[in-house]
């Protein structure tokens, strides 16, 4: 990863690493560089504003924030910067995420963070849409993202079911 | 109200007034100085730093922050600031404040929101919460709450059901 | 609108309209160029496919989705194009759009559908997300765009709270 | 499995094959000739159309259709065929099949999925309900189906429950 | 309605109608011949088991079951005719119909229950689903449903939304 | 009502009456003889210890409690006295008994409190039951009671549905 | 268990026992007569309607009836017998009990059934409610509820609290 | 702990304490004299009247009460002390602390409780909000959290993620 970050990954703690991690290595796919830090708004609210206030000077194209519980991070981030947040709930211990995606979703109007599923297939997507976005200023990463699309579909594609068996 | 504000009442917007309105109404009626500010943590980001940063010198003992749907305020508030923060979930139009619920009540361990019942209830119990609060360092503050639940009780025990109507 | 669309906003149905117009009014005030159509996922699937399939190639930079209950619109159409897909799950009769916002937000990974907020506040931030995503591409748009959030910002730093009215 | 199938079974992915197994497994008990695919509504849209469209012409009597999370594969299915489309809400990793079971059911009016149980009962039953539309048209079906029902209920009639333990 | 009804109707109290006779309406619309009844499994336990093992006999060919709540109808119907029963959940006061849907599709494997969405779109699609099962003995109802479908097809094709108001 | 009342109807406030007069209707119906206090666990802790402390000895034998939100009312009065008690969700503004229902069924074992449905048909049935407990030891009562249902069977039976009207 | 039983526990399935023998366990601890069968309303509906028919007659004064899922057993019971029914939702597979609960609280006026908490513990607890019921045609078992109730009590009153460990 | 107590935590069961002993322990790195005892709102009700009503007199400044199921314990111990009381949703075994929050929260007007995260985080929590409360009246104590604070908003700032490991 040696060119400037132009996709920033924050999440509120390194627990949530096991699932922002697949945004990271889905960017990687796709060779766009990323950068990825721990950002809590509630433990290190400067650092938060700090860091939503400087990314587009730094290059940053776009931010996955990802959080669970009561989870400020996207929709602070986007409060800071007018770069397009993309917030991904992480799945929460009691509530499974329902509280993640409420606090990241219900947004009001003037603010918004683009919001995905719940735990990896959010970060999965929420990479691929950062790719999207990056795709419409670079026809390089539009083929890589058609092509991936294709492959995708021609795995499912050929898609074998394992013979039935007859045990319940 | 003439003395310097103890207690801080925030909103995200003028639209949650008629519930946090509630809250200031019950200081008035114990005589607890406060101060009524729109701060909205998507909107006016920085006013809710300086904001929050600067309370415990202008010698707030307590805030209550009310917000609606993804409710970032009373947890933000508490991230910036140790002064105890209750938190009003409003009513929200789709999900009736059960996202404005999880979003303050589901705070990580480390920073408290002290939560309470979506809408007016929640208003008028924050505003108790903060006599209770401000009772402990002040005997005729002690002595004022308990007479309001005194006469909270008599009034509920005096309360008259109608005659029975025999038509459904 | 005289310039070729940029953004497409299709819906189920024109009882979404209500909602969606949110999206167009705040293209407009952006200047930027849309379009906007009936397309049914259920009841015109072949219109989805060719209008998924086609915009692209038509400038279409990115496409807001809205629709209500078992919401397939944005997901479906994200799995034809690999055009940035918005949804706005519109609020349903009897669940609120709780139904809505989960047929929408809840994509496997490989498909990402960006979701925003229940109804009108969605589609609203839909709009501003199109906009910032555009902005990356038009130092104009960009301007706007951070002239919107200040003119935001500084209305609701000038929000007046109404006086306590002492009855409740 | 030698004749023409009768009823279709798709899902989203080989991971929805141990629900859908028990849909396959009930045919074979009726002697109801099935076929299985994946058929991913996100990631092979064009087989989902090409599946839907040719179904009845092959002799595909109905289409038990499962998915996951932000499940569109049965009511898609419904949007491209009039055949009955059987819809199976598969288990979601976060959600349990909430997520699912809203997806598939709140169809709008105008193209109905019938929705069954999340999970491996809905499959079952799914076959099920299979069985009893084809026995709309066979006696022989509709005697074996009889036959089920009855040799049910007579295994649920001679259940026996286990001695009380004493200990909790 | 001459003919001897094919499809049987029914619902726990007259409350249900304005929710199924939306079911009726679209049986008419197909010429299909229908029968509509109250027939409470609360209130008149018997009665339902009556029409319930009666149905079969008397030519039915599906059976249409809509109650709110604990919503027991379509499964004990199910439970007693093998015949294919489909539910509708009738919107309930105060849980909106999430307690009727989860009576009705919850059922253990071995009786199902076809369910349908919540309320007035429910009804009018289990009727749909009705001519769709009885389509496949009759060519004259095939004809009809695909002809239903096109003409709603070319509906929503032809669908105008009105211009954009700027006043929000 | 002249004979000492043999059931106790409380509720925590004067707005639960409305509810909860069905249940006085319904015993009313019935020739039993009822009480009606508001007694409110969080407002009068303390009349509630001596209400049910003080209802056996009365000849109370059972008491209905109504209470909405965080209804604590049902499971304290079952916490101080063995009666059985039976307790009505009253429908609250934001949850709609949601929180009511929760509040009231889900005590730990140990301590049962019968909880009836939400709101009006709940407070209906607790009196029913209420009834039914009562006939255990009461033929007079048992007759009425059997007489009740066979003329609530009787009506559903004789229902009738008004004629289909075409237009939707 | 040589008497004639008084209280009847059925279930849907023997997979319910786990659950409901904490219902027979508690009855047995009060020296109640009770007996026990799987009825399923599903599976064996003309078993229902004779178990429920014959109840009364047997002797039997209150049913237990625990069942998960579309949970129509205790509902079903009641419809068919005056007795008071006591159901207990067992907790299911993918939603918990919250199906369960929903399918046997929320009934029509007109037709109680008392419910309990899910799984275990209501199964206690209506099995504590039944002896209630029973105490009050019989002193003797008044006494022995009051002194269940008072070891519980004191049990509760002596609990220690392990020694802190500082170790989170 | 030497020292009179000045917070009190009680819970319904010993089973609560692996909860509750976060709340202890966060004390304890306080210095913060606490006492810990299990006192049941339903199975002890005498103890909860007098614990309540003892604690301000025996110095107690703020109490913090933990529950689960239907969560009576905060509220009933707010309704007998005005002392500011927290409470703490202890995890449910089916409904995951759903039922214990809002039978906590929603408490009417009058007799707020100030409610925590559900499970170990709210326990942590509502022993630092203790704390908060007790440094408005001691500088050492507000040094002791302003030190906390800062050590852990930077722990999270020197937080580092692992390499990212290149396989899913």
């Amino acid at each position: 990863m040696s060119d400037a970050p132009q996709v920033g990954i924050i999440m509120g703690s390194t627990s949530d690493w096991p699932t922002m991690e697949n945004a990271a290595r889905t960017l990687e796919e796709f060779g766009v560089a990323w950068e990825a830090e721990v950002v809590s708004a509630h433990r290190t609210p400067a650092k938060l504003y700090s860091y939503a206030e400087s990314a587009r000077g730094r290059g940053i194209k776009t931010i996955i924030a990802g959080a669970g519980g009561a989870a400020h991070l996207p929709g602070m981030t986007a409060a800071i910067t007018d770069l397009p947040v993309l917030g991904v709930p992480v799945e929460s211990k009691t509530l499974k995420g329902v509280d993640s995606l409420l606090s990241i979703v219900q947004m009001p109007a003037g603010i918004p963070t683009a919001t995905f599923a719940i735990g990896k297939a959010g970060a999965v997507n929420a990479a691929l849409f950062a790719v999207a976005i990056l795709a419409n200023e670079s026809e390089e990463l539009a083929a890589k993202l058609a092509e991936f699309r294709a492959r995708q579909t021609s795995q499912v594609q050929g898609a074998k079911l394992p013979p039935l068996s007859l045990d319940a």
